[in-house]
């Protein structure tokens, strides 16, 4: 006797440029990818991940213009597209892709614990006072609870990473709200990582990971001890609410794919990472294997520099550089402690962690084929 | 009945900006550190490691201010002092300071194999025309075979370690040499590179990794299977020849440190050095954990970005980004791929490996406490 | 009687981003635009201007989507657009939008000296290995008086501008070609700066301002004494061939609009543009009042850091900064000294004059409302 | 019969890397310049003119190097050094040595005027919690009556530019304060820009140009209508307190030199400039000629991009670019705009006008030789 089970399928594909999207549209074309079971599209792409990124407008313009051949507008829009720019160091500009199949199984418990479950949930736009602040938390944490509604998770533990885009300020914005009065800062480099957080702590608040009492406009970007442990938030100016993709574990799942999450309590703190890779049967000694690398279909993490100016006692310089952003110097880094244990560099790292995980940490998470 | 032996001691100490040398003078007034027996100063400061890197010069400058309260002048400059700007990601802004002394053992032979020694040697001035040519490289072999000699090492697979320090052409100097058809280039970041280039296949001849009939001006620069894996080079506008250190083993020295090298094929090959950590009975899994750490006294690599645009298989975008230099992200790169092995960030990281390993990667060393 | 002319029209629009093409569409929606009648969009992006700038190629595809609603795609190819990446200091992104129309005139003889007239061309797609090179130079030469003939302008010095739009190499690029070996340059950024020479030099032959005898491969970057007066050259990565788009006096021609030129000697030379304006009635003192600087319908410039190193004999840092591309300086520079002349700073400005104009200075182009 | 007269005499020199003090050095040498009567160097350094601009430390340690051979360490220390970084665009790096003479003169009533006069002031050290806040706007205002009383200056009318050279916040003084709650602001870049504010603030208290009810911890940084017409600010990293330098005009001092000032409502706006020659009967049209040129010993000039976002409605990019500090813009736009008037690029221009002139605008002071 068979039923009726939903299936996640996750691709990594390479992009040469913002507007390559031709590993996709080949992918459609040999049938390997069903345009209409596409929940969500991340990308990252080679701009500097700060306020004037726009590789990451352009990369969502081209995945537009490519599945406007196959879907209507509306459904398009349904996508949850998330764009981090920033490919410091060796990192790989790539799309990871995401398909909710639905199927007939004949054996849907072949994996007792379940299978990676997806979620997506898009809210209302802000006002531009609104970013960076509690409205934003609150929409955010509602956003959370539909998204695992959808994504039939049920226990907040089940949840192992909430990717979320959400917008900042530009100096258009600020004038548009009514000036610096208005906004939470003027510095849009600034707006971004109190967006970034502000998700951050909406993400928490679902999850039961904080209390409401905890919170406060104040709090936000300033008290770094309220943090999610599966939050990554990533800014942009392309939108103006957030767009919300949940990955968790649920038996009304099935398929090869799970995922697992930890948390690097600095940039150094890879040994949690490898914790997640021997709960899968890897890592033992070393770096992966070919076969083991195989294995990994995607790896997503967030990385910063720590406010306090020091990793493990030692002083870092990220804060205090003038050339380079410090979200960028930090992807660098944290993509190479990571690419160091597993072999490659086409790793989805985010920067701009705040509230999540530790001050200089962040989440990380892996999908892994269990096959 | 006791004999005379050179030792060799090394200091890794914190600056707090590219003139703080107090973590010295502090040594140096608590009696740890002998002025006289000083042979090398190396500094990793927080400038962009490119053209502009002024933090080299002041770093130097700060240097010589505080020796100039113990020494002559002329000793002073016998001092080899190799600044190496570029702190990318978590890297942390540090001295390595290397002492020889001399003293009676009572027990010399406590490490069959020797122990840590070191060699210097400083060219003569090079005129702009001769920088990053084959006048270069044989003042450096020549230099090299200098250096090997002071340090009592005969053979040159005792050899695991060519530090050296060299020029670059500015504007000032290429219109001094008389144009554009007197350098080897016109570009001042790209004559870094030659710089570099031309030292370390100076190493690789002076060791016998190639040979003299390989060699030509067109080479340097292009032919990337030409390189050595011993060869660490760094180019600053503040000096006009060459300063070359060498570390190796030596009977004739003792003491309980010892260094040995890898070659890292690529940004993410970190398994050589973590043979070279296993070869001191450490790291066999995961990251060194605080004792082992506390053995490692310094870790010195070079990085770069592949020529050929992939790191396996995988496109970077290094080379692409005219925002952030190559060598920066190269840096901060590679040292999160070490950091995540050695679990701190004070690792002396070397941009631009021009023959300095294979394409994409870099000679490591490691010194280590046997103790 | 009547008789049938042409007439230009140019309208110079701002852009909120690079994907803002609502400033056309509300002309095009108003009918003070005739979609049908477009020849030329030049765009003034806000990216770096350099190789990974994704800003050209992202308002390219937003102008393509916006016309592809009134236009055929084969008709949108047909016209030449060229974005200039680059707002440094108070430069504000803006089209500049060419018109060509056709109609009777009741008294075309108004303006003896005729009137603004405009002609493009599109070469093949170059290989990578012509990119800079002789092959280039040619190509570019042919268009030259391919799009003099379209326009009918008969004599070379009725030509005043050449705006043209060229390729780059990648390391993509590099490794298709073959290798190192086979391209003029494996540095991408100094590709930029050879494409824009050859293109430049392809306009100094068409124009007689240089024999063919004075070319070679070897000249190209190199022998800053071959210069066109009248060339603008930009490199994009979003292109294989060029496309050029030609500016002169013409007495098919009528209209209001008349375009005069000046060479800039050095980035501090702006009397010369200033004569131009004297030409036009313009500038007797100080810097234009509202009047005057209603009048300008466009300027148009190549800047660029003059290799000598010095501007009348200050050193100047632009060669040497390796945080900021010299470009990129260079812009900013010249946008205030021409925008200190004409009291606003939607200018054209555009980076890299290898042989536009003589070193360290650049062509300079005014189109002028007569009425 | 002859009086006793104070007699300023300014150095404009140029310097080929912040150590570079032969220029002086040979002045001194040739008893053109008296080590004992320098009151004032101002410099300004090729470094980025943000928080980890290390060219202004390296500038001043070699500034002590030199007259450390002339004057003993407490006479150094009474010399106010201001150095500003970054030379954007064409600026070239270059040192202004101010001397104050006393010689008997046989006809001080020369310019009935009276001529430039000098005077200055160093405040004590500042705590980090008191940078950018009231505590520093009061110190300030004390510091400018101190050196005015010293300069000869009886009237706030004759004083013509006040440049102070003031602190910033690193990671490392925000830790020493206690944290993020303790100081201004956690953004090292922002601090700077409330501490020249502060300062300015101070400037403007002390020349009656607003009133102390205006002022507020919350007012610095926000309040632009709240601005001095003749305050330069620069920040940077080597010092704790506040040094002041005073120009004005003074019947107490002779001598051919003059000074003049004139604010820049924008980025543009040169005229005012214009005006400021025009009165020392240069500048009637165009460029200055050579021989106009060779009377202006130094232009002093503040740049900063508008908060608004916009330049005569016109939208500008310098506060959304993540890759170029907005000061690093403004300073080459500035001294393009103003190099176009004067004819050479030996200007001071310094970055971060916050309350110095009006927003987007500043300050700008001409000292002329009248002779």
């Amino acid at each position: 006797m068979t039923v009726q089970m939903r299936e996640a399928r996750v691709h990594r594909l390479p992009m040469s440029a913002p507007n390559d999207t031709s590993a996709i549209a080949n992918l459609i074309a040999s049938g390997e990818i069903d345009p209409g079971s596409i929940v969500a599209i991340l990308g990252k792409s080679e701009g500097n991940g700060c306020v004037n990124d726009f590789t990451r407008g352009y990369a969502v313009q081209s995945l537009e213009l490519l599945l406007s051949s196959y879907l209507d507008t509306a459904r398009i829009h349904n996508i949850c597209m998330v764009m981090s720019g920033g490919t410091e160091g060796a990192l790989s500009p790539h799309w990871i892709l995401f398909e909710a199949m639905s199927a007939m199984k004949a054996n849907p418990a072949r994996f007792p614990e379940g299978a990676l479950a997806l979620g997506t949930h898009v809210t209302d736009d802000f006002a531009p006072e609104e970013i960076g602040r509690l409205a934003q938390v609150e929409a955010v944490a509602a956003g959370v609870h539909a998204a695992m509604a959808q994504a039939g998770i049920a226990r907040v533990e089940d949840v192992h990473f909430v990717q979320i885009k959400c917008p900042l300020l530009t100096a258009e914005r600020i004038r548009a709200a009514g000036g610096a009065s208005q906004v939470a800062t003027t510095d849009t480099l600034r707006s971004m990582g109190l967006s970034r957080g502000a998700s951050a702590l909406g993400v928490a608040l679902a999850l039961g990971e904080i209390s409401k009492a905890e919170l406060s406009n104040a709090a936000i970007g300033a008290d770094l001890s309220l943090f999610s442990t599966r939050a990554s938030c990533s800014a942009g100016v392309e939108l103006m609410g957030c767009e919300i993709l949940i990955m968790g574990m649920s038996s009304q799942w099935s398929g090869p794919l799970a995922i697992g999450h930890a948390v690097m309590g600095d940039a150094l703190d890879v040994d949690p990472v490898r914790g997640v890779l021997r709960s899968f049967g890897l890592g033992e000694n070393g770096q992966l294997d070919p076969a083991g690398r195989a294995r990994i279909t995607a790896l997503l993490v967030k990385a910063e520099a720590s406010k306090s100016g020091h990793v493990r006692g030692a002083r870092h310089t990220m804060l205090d550089d003038s050339d380079i952003s410090s979200t960028r110097h930090a992807r660098g880094f944290v993509a190479g402690a990571l690419g160091g244990l597993i072999g490659h560099s086409e790793l989805f790292v985010s920067g701009g962690a705040e509230h999540q995980g530790p001050d200089g940490g962040g989440p990380c998470a892996i999908i892994c084929d269990r096959t």
